[in-house]
């Protein structure tokens, strides 16, 4: 399992900070980030009770970006399937499934909770490789920011997988993989306006199928070598 | 799966008897009994959100026996193994194990949380036909009550698979995935001594990553345009 990091993205309410922070201390996380939070008061540390430490210990920043840097997997979570993730067929995985694939997993895992009203916005998603919402009652499935959080948590901890210990493709390598992956669409023409949906996708895909580092060096062979291929005839012309 | 009744017993802030009303209604659960409790208020109120209904419908008992009375089974909860429950050779059980028992079961169940403080109290433990344990950091054990129960209903919430409505790629279009994947190692001049393994890897990541179908033709396209785009420089040679 990885070590945990909770993102609370524009939290509004102090009192659920100070909820998340205790729940944090519970399961024994302690990597606490707010982008752009409210106020952090006496009713959060009121509410933190003796996860104080996990509260005053949190990192304050300006953006999401630099909230999730340095983690090798983000999660997203999301209370509803919206429009937008349909758009690009975003499938939410349920938190069981979760601790199933972050089992393996070493380094740093962001857990990123939205918005009290608006959730994750859309670009937000996006910087996300896996989502996860927990299944509820449709009627009114939007849980309170803390109370997902220690769903996610508990799932979390509980997971003790006899595990394989594959060693995990890390998040630079994630990333020259995409960089691979659009060299390969660039060498091939691949129309320039579908590029951008495209590389989104493969993503979100390697973000489910958490590779690991074997399979993160054959699939950068494969793309690698029809790239040079390509510019190989190419310049034989 | 039985109606769930939720027992808070002598709870000493209304904000987490809010919070508690909000979590079962988020998990369909509307039966609430409170034993001797604290006054319900605004804050109460304000946080039950959408659970307004649950929190107005709950019934107001005096001892512990009220609140239990007319369910087939009574569960406890407990942050901690007290010696008290050794003494009585109590065995804690997980709240999955919970969720295994009570699938079969019809009737109601009682799930009761004792106060912020002190928990249940040793008569009250004695009442209960079972009694649960949240795994959680030794070094701090005990959850919020509104948390304790978010995480029990969680577990005993049927799911009644809120499916992926996305359609998922079918094993034939896989099966296409894995040609046009053959196609591009032999087009690229992979090493044809690794072929069978990349493909086997290839095949498992994407088992791994369940691609919907709208993702199955995006890849499909990269694959083919890149193998294709091969091909026509080939035969300009």
């Amino acid at each position: 399992m990885p070590a945990l990091r909770v993102v609370l993205v524009e939290p509004k309410n102090e009192g659920n900070i100070g909820a998340v922070a205790r729940a944090m201390w519970n399961f024994g996380a302690t990597d606490l980030v707010l982008v752009n939070p409210c106020r952090v008061g006496d009713e959060a540390r009121r509410r933190a009770m003796h996860g104080l430490a996990v509260l005053e210990g949190c990192k304050t920043v300006d953006r999401f970006e630099d909230a999730v840097s340095g983690a090798g997997l983000v999660v997203g979570t999301s209370g509803i399937e919206t429009q937008n993730e349909k758009r690009f067929t975003r499938i939410a995985i349920t938190p069981r499934d979760l601790a199933k694939r972050l089992g393996p997993m070493r380094g740093t895992a962001a857990l990123a909770f939205g918005r009290e009203d608006f959730g994750l916005l859309q670009q937000e998603l996006l910087a996300c490789d896996l989502l996860v919402t927990i299944p509820a009652s449709k009627e009114y499935p939007i849980l309170n920011v803390s109370h997902a959080a220690t769903i996610l948590l508990y799932e979390l901890f509980a997971d003790e997988t006899p595990t394989k210990r594959l060693r995990l493709a890390s998040g630079l390598e994630k990333e020259k993989l995409h960089e691979a992956f659009d060299a390969l669409l660039e060498a091939s023409a691949y129309p320039s306006h579908l590029r951008g949906r495209t590389a989104i996708m493969f993503r979100r895909m390697l973000g489910r199928a958490v590779p690991s580092t074997w399979e993160f060096h054959a699939l950068m062979g494969v793309l690698q070598r029809a790239t040079k291929q390509i510019k190989r005839l190419e310049a034989r012309r």
